[in-house]
This record gives C-alpha cells, structure tokens and sequence, in this order.
C-alpha cells in the first residue's frame, strides 16, 4: 500500500479537531507498516508523548553530530515544550527512538519548531516529511496559525518541499546570541 | 542624569540572577524618570506582570495598525507565553500602557520575541530599545542561550543596532500558514 495511502487510513482516529492534550493521550500510533531498511522490516510508530528516555534522545542527537547538552537542560526544555512529536521503530521486541521534534507556542497563535532529527541509519525514506507532517497535523488541531523554524542551509529545501517558505514580505529571521 | 546612567542606578535589583518567577513578583520597576514627551514629563516604568488588561494590550496594538485578534485567544497566549514585558507612564494618576513585547521559551535553550509594540506617541524616545533590552536581560537570568524572532524589513536594522542578526551561518527563518 502506498505510504500517504496508509498513512491517512491508520490514523484516522486523527481525523477530527480535538485539543493537543487529548491527542497526547493516545501513545505510540502506528504510522507506517513494514518500513524496509537495510534487508529488515519494521513497523514505524509515532508518539506525543513527552515522557520519554531522555539519554536515548541524547543519542539521537549525538547520532547526527550535534553536541551533548546537560540532561537536566534537555528535561526542563522537554517539559516546557507544547508539542513532542517522536518516531520509534521495534527492533527484538524493544521500542527504538528513531526520529525527534519538539515544538515552543503560546498555543494560540505562533509556533516555533525545534531539534528536528532523523537518526541516520532511517534518513532518505520519508521519515522526515512524516515526522514534520505529524507536527504541523497537531498544530493544526491546535488552531495555531503561523509555525515557524529555523533552517540550516542544507536543510532550507527539504522544509520549502513541505511548504515552507523563507522570509514571507521580507520578515526576517534573526538571533542574538550572548557575548 | 543620561538615560543608560540611571537606567543601571534604578535597576540594581534586577543586578544579582535570580529566576524569572522571582523577577515576575517585583512589579513596576522605574525605568526612566521625567521623560519629556510633547511638552509634558512623565516617568516611565517595565513591568513582567502578565496580568495585564487585554483591552488596554489590544488598543496598544490598535495604535500600530495590527489587526483585531479574538481577545481570548490573546489571553491564552499571555497566559503561556514565558515572559511578558510591558511598560507603562502615569497619566492623570493612572498607568497607561504604552510598550510591550513578549517571548515563547522552553525555559532552558531557546525563546522567541513576539509582539514588540511601542506607542506612536511615545516613538522615537530610545523606549524600544529600553524594552528590548529589559526582555533580553531577563531571559539571559533565565540562562536562555538563543533568542530569536522575526522581523519585518522596517525594522531589521533597529534589531541589528541591538545585536540581532540575520541568517547567521544561513540559518534561514521559514514560515508554515494554512492554505
């Protein structure tokens, strides 16, 4: 069956609005069925829950180079998110975090998007997109209307694909960093 | 007395870290006394109190040229945003909200300024300047690393004058509205 095909039939139970909490009450929906990778078959499932391993995260973000931070940190970041969107996959019967987004609001009218991360042994099969398409579906239902990002250069195309789009009117993205 | 002289004199409480929650709890902090403004004098003072009037916030904005926002929607997004910054003077023995911002956050690596309002009658004063820097200031106590938001192009070079800047390393700023 083709993966938007499946994808909209499993997860129907999304289909009508309702608030992100009660979504997040529903754990570990199966997103796509026999995923192939490297000669294996597994099943790909999706979670808003934001009870999760937070070294296992870390690992995921070490997995794609980026620098470790203090645990307590990421905790304090993870509780205070509006939205965590995680892909695990089942490998001998345990569950494996694969791929990783969490979202800042102030759950009425904007949205930022954050530490976007597909573990590399899963990149280059759509995980990604179903990742982002999950976060931007629950947003949705939340009725907040304008989700922002931050995009590295290299990954400025793969969010244009999703309907992204870089400095709408000459709205510009900008940082300020400590000294 | 010069306005950064007596700015760092009247805010020495704000001196010593301390959490944003602690900060929240001292209210109307002088900030600029005897501004002149059309002739007359007034004081100016910050707030973080985020049990501000909505009517009085949506007039601010009003004044501005923003649109009409549903103002319960606009209390849900005071209500969750992770700091509020407002500034006030005293007219006619009343407070008169007259500048505002306001900034998402997980409370540990990343926030983002929405909101940024200053009065027309009031522009021109160094007063934007004064409240970003208050905002800035209270999430480097809160140990926020990244502060980000968007601009738009009239106002880019105001931010850069505060040590904003845009796309560092091609980081772009991308936008997601409904279709």
């Amino acid at each position: 069956m083709a993966f938007w095909k499946f994808f909209f039939k499993n997860t129907g139970i999304f289909d009508m609005p309702r608030s992100i909490e009660s979504v997040k009450s529903i754990k570990n929906i199966l997103l796509i069925k026999n995923l192939e990778n490297k000669g294996q078959v597994t099943d790909i499932y999706v979670s808003l829950d934001n009870n999760i391993d937070l070294y296992d995260l870390e690992k995921l973000c070490e997995s794609v180079g980026w620098v470790r931070r203090p645990i307590k940190k990421v905790k304090t970041a993870i509780d205070n998110s509006f939205l965590i969107v995680s892909l695990f996959c089942e490998q001998n019967k345990k569950k494996r975090l694969i791929g990783f987004a969490r979202v800042t609001s102030d759950s009425a009218f904007n949205a930022t998007i954050w530490d976007v991360v597909i573990h590399p042994e899963f990149q280059g099969k759509g995980l990604g997109k179903a990742l982002m398409n999950q976060t931007i579906k629950h947003l949705r239902y939340a009725d907040i209307s304008t989700i922002t990002l931050f995009a590295d250069p290299n990954v400025v195309s793969f969010y244009r694909s999703l309907g992204f789009i870089t400095d709408p009117d000459g709205v510009k993205g900008m940082f300020w960093y400590p000294l």
